[in-house]
């Protein structure tokens, strides 16, 4: 993934609708698998790093704060490449992700499943 | 897909943690390939009704109704599996996708992609 001159990171933000909160909701999907990783926002500023380091950075609602993926965990995602959708209001990061993508070690946050009339927890802790 | 309990639903509910819009963003993801379709919204009542029917309702926020997928277009969503994610702030649902997802008409809203440093649509039109 080379990293995008500052003339893409401008088409690509003028592209984008941001929120009232000047964010974008941006998946995460493991470029290798398919599977969807996660789900977290992103401010003009995030999408730029990411766009410019080819690391995926977010911006943490709960701390107000830019989040470079795997900072402290060293779960780091490396972009593969940024797409976003027809209405230009949701960005999908494809990434090559280092270690457990969750918080709760599990490879992918969305361990929460409806089988057989019941919630079901069906993923482990990795790590 | 069987339809969700009533008991099923009111858990499910109960897990999510909705926006102060009374919403959480869905995002669609293909069953069989999976492919990332496209990211809506639900509130509480489309959650239910997608759990009870097996068929894919979002909320409009544009319309301010139910948003039946493919009420109109025909390409419906039929449910094949209900996740939420490890703080319950966002649903990945698993379906099996009637014609294009996108009212593009492109398989999925996805479409606009970074490449060699520059904006390119990557998919066509196929209906």
């Amino acid at each position: 993934q080379p990293t995008a001159s500052d003339a893409t990171v401008a088409a690509v933000l003028d592209a984008l609708a941001f929120n009232d909160k000047g964010l974008v909701p941006a998946i995460a999907q493991d470029a290798g698998t398919g599977e969807v990783l996660m789900m977290a926002w992103m401010n003009a500023e995030a999408i730029a790093e990411t766009l410019r380091t080819g690391r995926i950075t977010y911006w943490s609602r709960s701390r107000g704060a830019l989040w470079r993926k795997g900072e402290s965990s060293g779960h780091v995602q490396r972009l593969v490449e940024f797409r976003y959708d027809c209405d230009g209001d949701t960005v999908l990061v494809l990434v090559a992700q280092t270690g457990p993508a969750c918080h709760t070690n599990r490879p992918n946050c969305f361990f929460n499943a409806v089988r057989d009339d019941r919630i079901e927890v069906i993923s482990d802790p990795v790590a």
